[in-house]
């Protein structure tokens, strides 16, 4: 046996008990009271939980966005994961136009592979449908192991957004390739009409961002995309809501019995579009902005009740001097914030606290994902899954700071949170890459999770 | 007394009561039993209905549309209003970019003017803001009598639609000016993307008109233009509603308390998608189509339970041979139905049937149309108010023939429908212009109604 | 002619104009402007409102409670509504077991009619089927004019409660006689459980009145009896709703089409739980009690939107020295209060004040009673109707006292209350009764109000 | 080690593996690939699936009803169960007027313990409060292993029901004692008053038990239940669901945050209303009875989208001698059927079908099951719980057949049914009870299950 971790308490989505587990080969091969086998390295974890690894489904990793890239790599990105007890990061590379899928992830993949500290996979901003070829490529990318596409149904000037006609072809055929259609729900028209309205009164302060792109330019192109989502009954996987109307739709249709998943992000639970009357704001500046405070109740209630599937960081730093671009104009901040070293602490914490259970936990950042997205070997500890895994101290206290972060940005939204408990150690299949506040992990040990299409709804 | 209307059947949107009608100077004077007055000419309507005359909202003139001309002018259109018991027209002219309302308004007016048979009023469909100047104009053309601005959210290649945003501005603008925004709800490019596929497929028939145009591709739009409404609370007529979906959400809105107003056509309430599979499909090529038997039901469950607020006809026949044009391509086909002189008999033959209650059919075709769109002469039979009136025979049987009716149009897709009960008179300010049959009206009598602007919501 | 009363703003459910109303032997004849009629009286409403008299369909006049007898017999209590605007009175005679229906109403005939100062009609409270010979005698009843049955769900104890069996008979028998059945409801178990609760602790304030009847015991009998109505599809009148959550499940059932119809009193919505913290809040109480503000909020909210069919009094006044009789244990407190010559002026200095059309007050105290109720020649100000009008005085200031009103009771509830704008005359049947503060009408002038059955629910 | 479960597919409720189960104890102790253990059985469960027993939480065991005892008792009903793979049954003893909760269970147990072939827990009706005695109980009944009480809101004239004020009184309290309410939901006059009728009219078939108690009048009850726990905010959990609506109203509550739990049976999905219309009609008189198709089908909807959350049987069998009681009057059937030994194989058939997945079968009649009443060491195959498993085999077909049960009546409504698939092995606490067709195990060896209390409703 490769690894022993001993006497923790195993916490899944489902069941908390004590036990040991048994590693060989990359793989969890044995749970249970006192195993009795020789192993070259024991852990005890008497004391700890023992936690599948988060599974961090959206992040930004050197990308490319309004004349710079953002701060982390696919090196200092992964490395932060591992550190936060993420053990496999999805990207999202951008389909240029013209370009291809398996091209187009291709060439993120090549970049990323030599890097990764922890596994990885991507999904794939589609842009333009090349005619429709890009539909004709959908069967080559399930088969590649990428087996979701997203939309913009956003920046109309930036050349991202796709129209409604393209979305409902892509929901279509995705649904036919075993893949799912995420999107990025926010109405294009109305912000630039915001926003024209803003310049014009001279109101460029990041607040403006937030007014800009208020609850119901968000809500609406949730409410949208559901529509077209039931209406060719296809799933659908909408990213990072923030917002209650468009939440209460998406819910609504998933009740009906629509394929609809939703994820939020823990910027949009921990804070309010107040921080954009900060001196600090424009650090916030992310899209969707976060919102007023009754949808922060609705996307807690949501969590709470089930509603919400999944909980991921949209991880896009950018420096502080990048930031400051937009010092008199928002439309010139870069869009994005850091959280991917946050994201698990920051939900267990909220377990800790009693506010969810660990398991809730669990199911949000770790079996959920990896269900909805076709990871077969991952998010969960069960035997023959990949040994990722994270020992929890409840005990331990951090207060978050771009210091004690191993990312490459200068600065973060998370300054001064304090979380109680704290992840102590970080295994890839079978693997310490963290430990105690340190990465000891190696670049480029990360693997490329190929995923399995899926098919959507039974039961 | 100009004219003693005597001992009719009285029907207003809430009475049923016999009595005798008055009219002095085109104003209704006095009502009453056995009223001891002395008039110029006296009707004997015993036994007869005694309607308000209806307003058909909803009318498309002489109105130029992919290489023709709509077959009726203004004075055809308008001498087959007075004979179907229509005696207020609105006509919609269309913004050509670059022009102003009033002028765009001015030009119609000036075309009607000399041919009207019955009295009109004008939507203005605002196709561009010329770079906001249309907005500051709304003041204006309330103050000239056009209190209502409609937008097409489809049209988009013809060059018609609006975008959100520009929807968004008129909403806020018009409620400022009391105004309201009237659109027509269907999503250009899931319909684009439906007709392209069909095309490539061969599928040309007027059946593929109704599967591009789907009852979720309206619904999607009725959804999206309440959202809107509802967010920047203005308030919003929707025309021609079709499919249920869209009915219903419209209707939920409505009951949540916001000021949002449903029109349906007769067209939509007699006839299905079906009709696109018969022969002569091609004549009832418009848009939206005719939909499914469900969303036909959900409408006459509408009609009954008061949630639809208006019926208009959305009149706007094209000739046989320009039909013609889109024999083997039904995206060739002029958009538009015959409906002006069949509104009425159709409504009130249901009363007669006893599906809806007279009081209804009034409140339908001639009050709600006054209020909601500041007719506050027209629509009731009250005392000072403008003596439109019809008087009605229960008996009377008619056939529908292209024979029978008053427009220049060479068919009607109302061919062989039989309806019980038949206007026998037409009375446009006291005048006759409708006689047992025949227009007996004087084109240029009909004049401007010159309209009010609207605090909607209160009560 | 007879009267002639010149000049006012004449108000319906539907319109406002200004216009002469000439009357005949008690009806309405004729209106216009500038009417030629001689009249033996004429009457110049310049500058005021003419609207119809209310019916004020929820009283208990002479009617046996606890011991006692409620505080105005059929003569002060028909003269203060005259006082009031009220021109038809409901009166609800209780069932004693083993009696019949039109022997209930007979008896209380007897004693009205020799003292009636206005019209009168009664519904009956069903207590016993007396083995189902009750129910073969709707027809009868019905026949008689008395076309709605009254079901306690509560008063247990006291014996007037019917079981949820006794109550579906009596729903479709009802129905199939033409008549409606109309509910209070509350729960009794609940009740009963709550009081001896409340006892055993010593809590035996009037605040406890309330607290032993919250919001949710009178929406459990709401919902339950909506649902008996729609399991057997059968028209159904809830009286004086006062909460919440029984109110909406009400509208919710209205609006999928069921016959149900609801009635609120003006103390629900000028008051609320507050009340029973007063030092005397015994005055108050009454069953239901009022109840907290969010109910409150919700009932104005359906006043406005039209959810509400009727308001009306349930008029029940006691004397202070009986209210005294729970001065000490708020189960001895006889239930019920004044209100019969406060709800026009109330409902109407609410229009006054903007909060809803003059109109909307007309059809819930008047139009809609008569059409609910089967009164056809009651409720409105139309040709051939009762000429019962009440002349308004806009500008009219009144505070209410015991002193100024013109019931046989020794203080009101309402005292200390402002109305803006106030009732100067009332006329019965073209008779005067009520002129500037006085009553001058004769007892015994009222008339018994012989209804027609009704079939519920065309459009 | 005492048992080795070799290479089975293990199925919980959230995965599905392939794996070994070692048992020591009556514990599960170790899962894994391969595990390396002696032990003293070895079983090869290769190609089998491996289950977590399931846990009948419903049934009447030796239940005097109608003058005679439900025709399974203690011994046979508990060695059916062994051999249908239910592992644990919960049994319904009934409080006799004046007698105390654990008296009354006391009792029970002593039957049980010498004949239960599997392990037991106990419900206990409650049918009178003993003046408030039984209240104070309730803590006692929790350490006592009892923590949950089943009101009937029905069989008024049995002595059964209890009130809506007694209901709310035991809901309160019970979630004082973290403990759950069960109830049994329809309305008792309404089928009063239906019986009484159609006895009138000599309509006596089993076809009018049904009528008797139609969709509404048990929707009724489920919504008044649902209303008395949101209102008090209890936990409710309803048996044997059986119709649409009170089914809806149930998920509704629940959605909106409420503990509410929903059960079905297994008769209520495979049969519907037209039984009764049988010649052997009566053996299938139960209460509630089976419904019409559009329930079965709300039924199935909430099985596969997650909204019901419990299937048990209210085994309840009446030999055929007794059921003839009835035969020319419906209200002399004794009410139940059998089904302990079908509840699993039934559930599992429908999963090896494709309507739901394995692992909600396991949910909904295991895991959820222990989840909801507190059985914390039973319900799922998880490290350190009791050794509650079955081996089923896919390909294993079986019509049943009273010859081939394992319970004392003497005919089934499962007769004649096939099901594709089929336990082979039953292990309570890791000892054989079944094998193969045959029951191995031994009277008396089942043991009383002592459960937690359990504070609902955290996430």
């Amino acid at each position: 046996m490769d690894l022993l971790i001993k006497n923790g308490t195993i916490v899944t989505s489902e069941e908390t008990y004590t036990g040991d587990i048994a590693v060989k080969d990359g793989k969890i091969v044995s749970i249970g009271t006192d195993l009795k086998v020789d192993a070259k390295k024991v852990v005890d974890a008497t004391g700890k939980l023992v936690l599948p690894g988060a599974i961090d489904v959206h992040t930004h990793l050197a990308m490319p966005f309004g004349g710079t890239v953002s701060a982390d790599g696919y090196l200092s990105g992964t490395r932060a994961a591992a550190c936060g007890g993420v053990t496999t990061v999805f990207d999202y590379p951008i389909q240029r136009k013209g370009k291809g899928i398996v091209e187009t992830v291709q060439e993120r993949k090549d970049m990323c592979d030599a890097e990764a500290c922890v596994d990885y996979a991507f999904h794939c901003c589609i842009t333009d449908l090349n005619g429709g070829a890009i539909l004709d490529e959908f069967e080559d990318a399930v088969d590649y192991g990428v087996t979701s596409f997203k939309c913009f149904l956003v920046y109309k000037k930036e050349g991202m957004m796709v129209d409604d006609g393209t979305l409902v072809r892509i929901l279509k055929r995705a649904k036919e390739a075993g893949a799912i259609t995420n999107i990025h729900a926010e109405n294009p028209d109305v912000i630039d009409f915001n926003i024209e309205q803003f310049k014009a009164e001279g109101k460029t302060s990041p607040w403006y961002h937030y007014l800009s792109r208020p609850e119901f330019v968000e809500a609406e192109a949730d409410k949208r995309a559901v529509h077209w989502a039931k209406s060719v009954d296809a799933p659908l996987y909408i990213v990072h809501m923030a917002d209650k109307e468009g939440l209460e739709a998406a819910v609504a249709a998933k009740r009906e019995g629509h394929n609809i998943f939703i994820e939020t992000c823990p910027q949009y639970l921990e804070f309010t579009c107040d921080v954009y009357k900060r001196e600090d704001g424009r650090n916030f500046v992310c899209s969707p902005p976060m919102k007023d405070q009754e949808s922060q109740d609705a996307l807690w209630k949501a969590i709470m009740d089930g509603s919400i599937d999944t909980v991921a960081t949209d991880h896009c730093p950018f420096q502080s001097y990048e930031k400051d671009w937009g010092k008199d104009d928002f439309t010139k901040i870069p869009n994005g914030c850091a959280g991917i070293e946050n994201l698990y602490p920051y939900m267990l914490s909220k377990a800790n606290e009693g506010k969810i259970s660990f398991n809730r936990a669990v199911e949000l950042c770790a079996s959920n994902p990896a269900k909805i997205f076709g990871c077969t070997q991952k998010g969960s500890l069960t035997i023959g899954k990949d040994a990722d895994i994270v020992i929890y101290d409840k005990e331990k206290e951090l207060t978050i700071s771009v210091d004690n972060m191993h990312s490459d940005y200068d600065h973060t939204i998370w300054e001064g949170i304090k979380v109680q408990g704290y992840p102590v150690q970080t295994y890839v299949r079978g693997t310490l890459v963290y430990d105690e506040g340190e990465f000891v992990g190696t670049p480029g040990f990360g693997a490329f999770v190929k995923r399995e299409p899926q098919k959507y709804g039974l039961e």
